[in-house]
């Protein structure tokens, strides 16, 4: 078992120097925190995560949740983690105070949520989907159904879920078919199947909020008419009591990886008993839901971001402490008198390690970088400046989703790796992560639908000025890094990066223009790859602007060390991963049509 | 459950289309063979994987082997395999006749054994390690040790493995420690450990017979002082009764996938009674093990492409049968009123399913084409010739290990993604495929160690004329290619990468000559995806040439929508895969230098 899961000195720097997270401190809405405050939290949070999350991955793996007469058995630390990560705010963190919460920063509460996945990514999920549903109750409910659910969410006796997917409909949630009937009281009788509940039940919770996508009797078909409920496993009876509501759990999944964290079959009104209270207004159900996502694919991008770090550093500690094999002399053979080298010393280990390193921490630094443009847009008060925060949250959010779920896939799997024959055996770490890893780039949108997203409606939307917006940000970065004569050649490098993603663009917007929708998107995927990578490259650039200033200034934060090591790691993501761009940009170029369905059928 | 495991009619026409199974018939050796009879021989073997191994794919998987009281309790299919197989051939097949095979070319055992592993993965491997180590008996063993061992192993009677790996060395085989006693009589005292032995213990075998690498007493340092030895686990005793060796099974490793496949750590001679016998001379023990290995890196090729097939036919049934979404139209909105689409046509699906196929179908293609060169140099009687495949072979090899091992891994998870949530579930296959094929980059020589070998050793072998010999392979193809009007522009493309190829290895060489071997080799990885991506357009350039020219000729052998599917995959592979090759030479071009260990640890 790795000792470490986390290199805290690097999550801190990135919170603090990189992106300056006393920035968003200047908020009404944060007067209460300041840098020491919330650094005491996050102290609190490693400590927590330190005790309570990390000692039991392995055994949450060994022992998965399971289904057992009509419920659901899990890991006792879900109760650890929902009821002392409630009493801490882990749940409440980032809540009006009113609503019983911390105002916490975004960026605050990423940083400690990242500690926590990285620690032990099987536990935070019941909280998180808690935190998803009561947000929601809190920003379209009602005051009754706030009144009546929300503080036992965020005290962690209650958990909350979503329920959109169904069977029959998948990701494709215009097609929902879970049914709301008016009745003569508030409330709706609800049936219907919901499938792959994350956190959907489980014996430490005494309630269960579900908050459900379904089609009020008589609605518009497609997505326009899809309500929201607020539907609890037991409601109150005329006495306030908590009874049963037809809520019930039909089976669980078993998966791959995530073994611990619960995955489950909801049914709702098997014997027509099932009340539901709607949330805002009739047929806004996906709307709210949508306003939501942006901080569930938050979620989603440190999860990955954090499992991958938890990789790095145990690949990382092996390689350190494994002797093996010798370096290359001068005539090119080695030696057999002299003593094995450490494997990290073996350049293509020391590339697989550099390789997980610039995915772990340059997906870390988008995931707080989306969280800082969360919290300006949500505490500013100047309209222009919501606007450019909200339009730039958006633009990068299908690949705040994707970059750290798809390359950290890819840098668990060097990771696993590193450790050669020992990579396949449960008696390591590495394979959990493999597995636990592979969810994300299918959790809350699949790559294919963000990259649709991101091509089909985050580029084009207000006319191109989100992609405007972030192009000037980058352009900044650029010029502030010109300045330096060890990082200036990278930086042209990224312009021109810039325009080739111009042109790119510009060649695939050709199709949407002709009104050929179906091509536009058909490379959406090879174009999310492309443009995600190039974004990334700007991330490091900026990191080693950072280090660079830090270096001249003299600043003692950390050691020169450490600066000249994220510099170096900024080389290594330009030498082995921006590469990769240009044989993108000829896959995207390339006007051949071969994906697109004909009466041939190629497939076989 | 997958229905399919396997595309019959692709494998049929790899092998006797594309790549001619009948010009290796000609030799001698193949005198009682013809294609009809290989036919009937393929044949069985898809019936027997029918029934007695693709049932049991998952059953193994939730069952895996396990050590109890000293002992590896495997799946009752072991022993069918061994046994039935035994009888049918499939140990024996490629053996010579005298010692009791079917001499049977490479290619068509190939064909059959690709079956198999793609059938189930978790059991060919236990006939083919018994194959390994017949062989190096076959090879160099003395008269008394064929007669002893060889017959027992092919007709599935006895197991056999090979032991190379220790606790301390790894991959690092001139750091073998296991020690070799000479004693007064012709056997040698033996002393040590061994880890990662596959099938090295199962209640399915009378006996095992180890091949292990040991270091005879007083032997130089390094790999020259290590010998072979034939080490049973029961040895026959003065009454030619089967008695204990001193071999102990330690321990099993629990492993991410191939969980059937029992892997297990050996001691030798723990009482001082394990007698070992010497094949052939002292000190040669290495050279005879990689004088086998190729076919040990063939049969991992063929194993990963295998899975890949699996996966991919699994991926296509659930495409082909799951409605969700809809095709956008030309406002580029969605019609809820429409049905569902079924998700093959979707274009971003589809290209996922291509990936798979082009992946599976050339990985195939290049291990059918491994297997024949292999057949020729064994086979034909003039020099030059035996020389120029040898020189092919060895060339080819390091990549007929990685490319399907490395891209296989990769079109496994596409397979997992287009299945969305339920890809991530134990109901399906594609989980578990995941899994098995994951220990493919790490098997015979991870893929660091492969690409060390492709560049250091093999492109420079004989003053660079594999290299010369395989590009000359390829022009015969790119011509070939060019006298058709829709294929010319794919033969150029190929053309420019060959010259792009030149030009990276001068820029590489460059290091060796100025003695900086560890630079010339730092890069070897990306290298290995650079040589290989580039070769498998070739393989996909020969399949489309061939296809096209059947479709000219009017041949029945195929229907014209299979041969159009063959040139639409060729296509879609340079098209998709091919231009990765561009970045990777910016890559291997950049002469920064950033994964040499130096003083300053950058990784942290």
């Amino acid at each position: 078992m790795a000792d470490k899961y986390i290199d805290i000195e690097t999550l801190k720097y990135l919170l603090y120097d990189v992106h300056q997270l006393e920035e968003v401190l200047d908020a009404d809405r944060f007067v209460d925190h300041d840098k020491e405050s919330l650094e005491l939290f996050i102290d609190a949070v490693k400590d927590f995560s330190d005790r309570e999350l990390f000692p039991f991955i392995k055994e949450m793996d060994d022992h998965p949740a399971y289904y057992k007469d009509g419920e659901i058995i899990v890991h006792e630390q879900v109760g650890v983690m929902m009821k002392k990560g409630g009493e801490m705010g882990l749940i409440s963190g980032t809540f009006d105070y009113d609503a019983g919460g911390l105002q916490l920063p975004m960026m605050a509460y990423t940083a400690s949520a990242f500690i926590q996945d990285a620690a032990n990514n099987h536990l935070p999920g019941y909280a998180g989907l808690t935190i998803g549903s009561a947000e929601l109750i809190v920003h379209f409910g009602n005051k009754e159904l706030n009144d009546k659910y929300v503080p036992k969410m965020l005290s962690g006796e209650w958990g909350g879920t979503m329920c959109l997917t169904e069977p029959q409909a998948g990701s494709s949630l215009s097609d929902v078919v879970t049914k709301a009937i008016p009745t003569d009281s508030e409330y709706y009788k609800i049936s219907g199947q919901k499938i792959f509940i994350s956190g959907g039940d489980h014996q430490y919770a005494d309630n269960f909020v579900h908050l459900v996508l379904a089609r009020i009797e008589g609605a518009p078909a497609g997505t326009k008419g899809i309500s929201l409920f607020v539907v609890p496993k037991k409601r109150f009876d005329d006495k306030d009591d908590l009874v049963s509501n037809d809520v019930t759990t039909v089976a669980d999944f078993q998966k791959l990886g995530q073994k611990g964290y619960c995955t489950t079959h909801l049914g709702f009104g098997d014997t027509n008993d099932c009340h539901g209270w709607l949330v805002g207004e009739a047929h806004q159900g996906l709307k709210y839901m949508f306003m939501m996502m942006n901080g569930a694919r938050i979620a989603v991008g440190r999860g990955a971001a954090a499992i991958a770090t938890a990789a790095y550093q145990a690949s990382l500690q092996y390689a350190k402490e494994r002797p093996q094999g010798r370096k290359l002399t001068s005539t090119g053979k080695k030696n057999p008198e002299q003593g094995q080298t450490l494997i990290i010393n073996h350049p293509d280990v020391r590339r697989m390690l550099m390789q997980q390193k610039v995915v772990a921490e340059g997906s870390l630094s988008l995931v707080l970088l989306a969280s800082k443009y969360f919290d300006l847009k949500e505490t500013l008060q100047d309209k222009v400046e919501i606007e450019k925060y909200s339009l730039l949250l958006e633009l990068i959010i299908p690949m705040v989703k994707t970059y750290p779920s798809e390359m950290g896939a890819e840098a668990v799997s060097n990771g696993l790796q590193v450790l050669g024959g020992y990579g396949f055996c449960t008696d390591f770490i590495l394979q959990q992560y493999y597995r636990d890893i592979r969810i994300f780039p299918i959790y809350e949108g699949t790559t294919g639908i963000q990259s649709q997203d991101l091509l089909g409606r985050k580029l084009l939307m207000e006319n191109g000025k989100a992609l405007q917006l972030l192009t000037e940000e980058v352009m900044k970065t650029i010029q502030d890094a010109s300045k330096y004569d060890d990082i200036r050649s990278y930086a042209n490098r990224l312009g021109e990066k810039l325009q080739l993603t111009q042109k790119v663009i510009g060649s695939l917007v050709a199709y949407a223009k002709k009104g050929d929708f179906e091509r536009f998107l058909s490379d959406a995927t090879p174009f999310m790859e492309f443009f995600s990578t190039i974004t990334m490259s700007w991330i490091w650039l900026e990191i080693a602007v950072n280090a660079k200033k830090s270096i001249i200034s003299g600043s003692k934060n950390h050691s020169e060390d450490f600066y000249e090591s994220k510099i170096h790691a900024m080389r290594f993501y330009f030498k082995y991963e921006l590469p990769k761009t240009t044989g993108l940009a000829e896959i995207l170029f390339d006007n051949e049509v071969l994906t697109i369905a004909t009466e041939k059928e190629f497939l076989g």
